[in-house]
């Protein structure tokens, strides 16, 4: 039932992005979606890691996310820009904006872009880490489609918008922050229903907006709950203004459903803002106050039951290191679905024999 | 015990400014400081608002707030500044710094400003919306001291840093978030332990790191959590990162604290940004698009029992068109204090009739 394989990290990428370049998508730009997943997949963020090419092939396939998409600059600055991905690949559009930010960033100290006509792009620290080696702190945000419901109301309003950041450290692990605004993704409500548990009050409300502990009432015409509800509620409208607002993208109903609805496009937007740490201070000396709040934060007194205070972003670092070494634990479902696609466009038989050689 | 007065803005806001005046701070840097604190009682944050002279009036008598303090840019770029507050009112050093920004944004579209040897700014969202009538999104964040644990500890880390974001609407009230990344803040332990009530559980752990119901145990050695657990602590961090990381202020135990140690510094940091919406798109569109967007929201069906849905900061622009016209509801406890610092500053008592003339 819950079997895994053991998968070497260079392989699932190179297997994923032959699927993708198998249904249309140019060899580089299959590249980088699928080191966005399989990067996901090794930090342990498997919700956002290869699971997710089962919805981006069949979005290919109906042709509502472009295999080949015209990317543009539609109006820009020196220190911004406004993009339209052509409904692309969320990874390629987004691969495509940071470019943009970083040449930008570099010449300007600050810079922003946002995106509209885009797709799932994957796990938001993906992007802002891609500035970290830039001696640049790193800002993603992306809207999707409304999910949760204002606190007080019974509608889907605002989606769950997740916002990360990377902060360059000297010798300590970068700071990465990656959270949806909602309590708990939506997966966790659906692992829970699938159990046959209860979830806590405050994952989400039924379709009157009532509290609930039964996951069937969410999932069921029920509504995402914001985190700390005004406050969760409050990131996310910021979220949605800083991306959809501020490209003139989709906004509310105009939004594509991932899931629920394979037949229009997805619609998404993103921001994505680099800070050149040298137009404030040295990259070394703030790189050494990091690592100086770091030892601060990690020397916090233990509470019972707590081996290690971890900062943003060091469990998934910590985890990446383990996946490298030992390779990445695939759930077999999803080696399935691999093995599916993979057949499906053609991929040697040869080839596939590596995906399911080490079980656990 | 829990009576009001009804005071006129204008007045509580001269006599504020006239108060700190009488304390050594410059007419018009006094002017400012009292706008902020009396615009957050316009806005029913009186949290923020007058009742914060007690501790600003202790500490310029102390000499740890300058009363004449000597602002400088220490680093800058086209984009870019980095601000000394010497240790002036937050209030004074803020807004020396959002004009600094402004100039900066109007000409590279995008600016962020670090501000290290502050104090207490007030609302941060009074900074955020300086920028609401330039056609610009304005961002504003602080540290302050730290009050949370990081989850899993019992050690106070990081501040419940507030953030701060104001956009511009069109026809309709501009949207402004405006959060302290705890649950809650002490205040509102501090007012259930006066009235022996008990807590939720979430808002506090004792000073072992367990979650406790009595508000005793928080304020006796315990310690505010993080709005979200994690997510709230990663927005703390993120926080510290922008504010006094990249000004190079203090943190951590540098910080002092703001009520229980007056001897020292309270050594606050900043972070402001301004983003210019022409950058992007014409602002009458974006703020079309706000106005629909805010339409959209509105209109979320109802849960039981709600009447209506607000945008974030609309129910203290309400509160604040009432307060305009009606007064601010000012408590007996803060007009005697504020009277109690007249006297001493040697305002004339004619002037001070004024103040409780409209009990309610």
């Amino acid at each position: 039932m819950n079997s895994f394989y053991r998968v070497q990290s260079e392989y699932l990428t190179e297997l994923t992005s032959l699927i993708l370049q198998k249904n249309g998508v140019i060899a580089q730009e299959a590249d980088v979606t699928a080191k966005s997943l399989v990067d996901a997949d090794l930090r342990g963020v498997s919700s956002h890691g290869v699971i997710r090419m089962s919805n981006y092939l069949s979005r290919l396939k109906k042709g509502v996310t472009t295999a080949k998409p015209k990317i543009e600059i539609v109006k820009e600055t020196e220190s911004t820009a406004v993009i339209d991905g052509d409904y692309g690949l969320g990874q390629v559009v987004s691969q495509r904006a940071v470019e943009i930010l970083s040449e930008k960033a570099t010449k300007a100290n600050l810079a922003a872009v946002t995106v509209r006509r885009s797709n799932h792009f994957g796990a938001a620290a993906y992007w802002a880490m891609q500035l970290l080696d830039k001696d640049m702190i790193g800002i993603a945000l992306s809207n999707v489609e409304p999910l949760m419901t204002p606190p007080g109301g019974a509608g889907a309003r605002v989606g769950n918008n997740p916002l990360a950041i990377a902060v360059p450290a000297g010798k300590s692990t970068p700071i990465v922050i990656d959270m949806a605004t909602s309590v708990v993704a939506l997966g966790k409500i659906l692992a829970a229903k699938s159990k046959g548990q209860t979830i806590p009050e405050g994952w989400g409300v039924d379709k009157t907006g009532l509290p609930t502990t039964n996951p069937d009432d969410v999932v069921n015409g029920g509504f995402l709950y914001p985190v700390g509800g005004p406050k969760g509620y409050g990131l996310a409208v910021a979220v949605d203004v800083l991306t959809s607002l501020l490209s003139k993208g989709a906004i509310g109903k105009e939004i594509g459903s991932m899931y629920n609805d394979l037949e229009h496009h997805n619609d998404l937007s993103h921001f994505f803002m680099a800070i050149r740490i040298d137009a404030f201070l040295e990259p070394q000396v703030f790189k050494d106050s990091v690592d100086r709040y770091i030892e601060f934060i990690k020397n916090t007194p233990l509470a019972v039951n707590t081996e290690q205070i971890y900062l943003p972003g060091e469990i998934e670092h910590l985890t990446k290191m383990k996946n490298l070494q030992e390779g990445i634990m695939l759930p077999a479902s999803v080696a399935d679905e691999l093995e599916l696609f993979a057949s499906e466009a053609g991929i040697e038989a040869g080839y596939l024999q590596e995906l399911k050689k080490h079980q656990s």
